[in-house]
């Protein structure tokens, strides 16, 4: 046994077995040939070839190019592949075996390691809604009439999603000032950011029945980080009365890695008391697993940190999104992806954009580099996460990173 | 050669050699075996078959279980599939092969032809947009500001995009008036249509490099009708500020037959009029195809006539919706849907969705089964169109029906 070996992780890494996110990698010599991975530590676990290894019977789910097969494959599956990758990185006996397996992350390229079904973005936060409507209405209510009643989404291009790493080009579009007699054509001038969570599901559901509270389990397989990137300026004028669209169908940017949803068994916390009763089917007071998660994210710009939205602060439950996303007989499908909407949280150090944190650029924010209203050609965004996890340990979800690149 | 081949067409039949719109069927012996069909008459051809019986370099496109391959083979593969396909059905020579291939449309299963990526859904007749406006802000101007100026859009959910014959189970939800203290959960009491026609994107497109008007061609693959049920009551609590959501998504269904846009070429006709300057990227002004399409819609409910939508009327056309769509830099995928959005032209006989027809449920229409304002438990929808073809014929489209059964 080495002493250096890879599975002898620093105390404390947040990447330890108590982690185990999932992902997709290829490496130099194999650049075409994808391969489901588990992150321990600084390295990739090629977790087919660890099946095959130890003669797993998940073999078939374990050796496959995209996550998709494990995601379809039911919650028992889920748990039970969990429970053998744990034991192969922690059982002595599997050392030998495992330890060839493992490639260093910097040694291999990651790529998004599911395929998008559908993308729904909720606006789940009370905090950003009402930042967003004090911002944009001021004389009127910040929050509209719906807001505290159920979760309000909308459906986004599912075909922009991409992993972490990939450029963000400067979308072009239409944008009209409420004093210019007619809408300009140009690169976007009002560029940001939202800090998100996704859920990802695995299970699907049958059209035409509602999926229950109770089951976000069965159907939820975990969470990534997500940069929800926005043209605030495009937006503005496009969105009255149908919602967002150009704004934000240009990129939409997930970390590389999935948290299972049982790594994340440690940070569920209760989400912010109800201000209004809800409808039963939204009602979660008698739900026995609290809906939230304590997760503490991170924003960077350039390397400073702008921002740390704290998840536990959002009102609506990423099980409430479920049970309301198809009360009305949506059915789901496998790697069907959807975000919390901009986590914010009360202070101003806990705005999960820069439409909040410079009030719509009014207030720059100060960098080293220079002031910033909203963000740069060359700005690149770095969002990071953790969460409390198992005996005072922590479980960090996987970074989303993205540069701006100017318009094509 | 048989006097009553299924090849020898009454004179006129819309669905004649100069349409050959592409379906996925199974028949009763083979019901797991879906294959690609080509409508003739009241036959279906197996594509695959007939492809093999004859020799065909285009058997790896053609014997296939969906759409999508010859939808990413793009437009020379297209047009040479297609011409292949003209041969088959009208040179003598093939017709001892080609008439054992030949299913009578009652014997055959039609399924969803493609799989669809993203769903995008317009709303671009003006008089459908007046018509809204007028119904639900009676004070206000009935466009919103930006309506003459860009093809208002928004994403739908792919996933419950079904196949014309499908049930629509009634979906449930929020609901609430505005004279109600709270919400109220249940059935949707003002379940409606949308006729609307839907364009199938082929040819994928780079992430960050728009498409322009005049690729049209290149990328859209052809047409199929569309109806998108519209539960009004769910849509109206929840659109603001984000859009439609759950009154939309629990089903859109569409035609089982998807009509090549070669076919449509003589339906080819200017839209209307602009009344403002457009920016360049929209403006088809110097465009030498006409982006119009001469398509006359029939809405039948339990077999009356109710509406009959000229899309003609239209004030986007398909071109301007694809280069707004992806003037941003978002990327087209194979197996992309888009819909016009709800079809009415200016007289009252030619809108398409109850809301306009009985104004919001206060005119209700007289049917032999009774008046209606909204859709009822046991309604049958179906949609049907016809467009000019070459040389005096008719072009049909596939008909998209639909029966509404109770909540689940």
């Amino acid at each position: 046994m080495s002493e250096h070996s890879p599975l002898d992780l620093a105390e404390g890494d947040p990447f330890g077995p108590h982690n185990l996110p999932y992902g997709v990698f290829s490496t130099a010599d194999e650049p075409d040939r994808r391969r489901l991975g588990v992150r321990i530590g600084g390295h990739v676990l090629d977790a087919g070839a660890a099946a095959h290894a130890l003669g797993s019977p998940y073999a078939a789910l374990l050796d496959r190019p995209s996550l998709n097969p494990l995601l379809a494959a039911g919650r028992t599956a889920w748990r039970d592949v969990r429970r053998a990758l744990t034991a192969w990185v922690t059982v002595p006996a599997h050392r030998a075996d495992i330890e060839p397996l493992l490639h260093p992350l910097d040694a291999v390229t990651l790529h998004l390691p599911y395929e998008v079904a559908d993308y729904v973005d909720f606006y789940a936060s009370e905090h950003h809604a009402t930042n967003v409507g004090r911002i944009f209405r001021p004389d009127g209510d910040a929050l509209t009439p719906n807001w505290k009643h159920l979760p309000i989404g909308y459906h986004g291009r599912a075909g922009t999603v991409v992993v972490s790493g990939t450029d963000v080009v400067r979308p072009s579009g239409q944008r009209k000032a409420p004093t210019d007699a007619a809408p300009v054509f140009g690169p976007s001038v009002k560029l940001d950011i939202e800090a998100e969570v996704g859920f990802l599901v695995g299970t699907p559901s049958e059209l035409g029945r509602p999926v229950a509270l109770a089951d976000f389990r069965e159907h939820v397989f975990g969470l990534t980080l997500l940069n929800d990137w926005s043209a605030r300026d495009v937006q503005a004028w496009e969105y009255v009365p149908l919602g967002p669209f150009l704004g934000k169908s240009f990129q939409t940017s997930v970390s590389a890695w999935v948290t299972p949803l049982e790594a994340l068994d440690a940070a569920r916390t209760a989400p912010p008391a109800r201000d209004l009763p809800l409808l039963p089917y939204l009602d979660d007071a008698a739900e026995e697993e609290p809906g939230g998660f304590d997760l503490r994210i991170s924003v960077e710009i350039n390397g400073e940190l702008v921002a740390e939205p704290p998840f536990s602060t959002m009102y609506w439950t990423a099980a409430q999104q479920l049970a309301h996303m198809t009360v009305n007989g949506a059915s789901l499908r496998t790697g069907d992806l959807y975000g919390s909407g901009t986590v914010s949280g009360p202070e101003v150090n806990q705005r999960g954009s820069l439409l909040e944190l410079t009030w719509n650029g009014r207030d720059a924010i100060e960098l080293a580099g220079g002031k910033r209203t909203f963000l740069e050609d060359g700005d690149e965004v770095v969002l990071t996460a953790w969460a409390p996890g198992p005996d005072g340990t922590r479980v960090a979800l996987g970074e989303v990173r993205g540069r701006i690149v100017p318009s094509a």
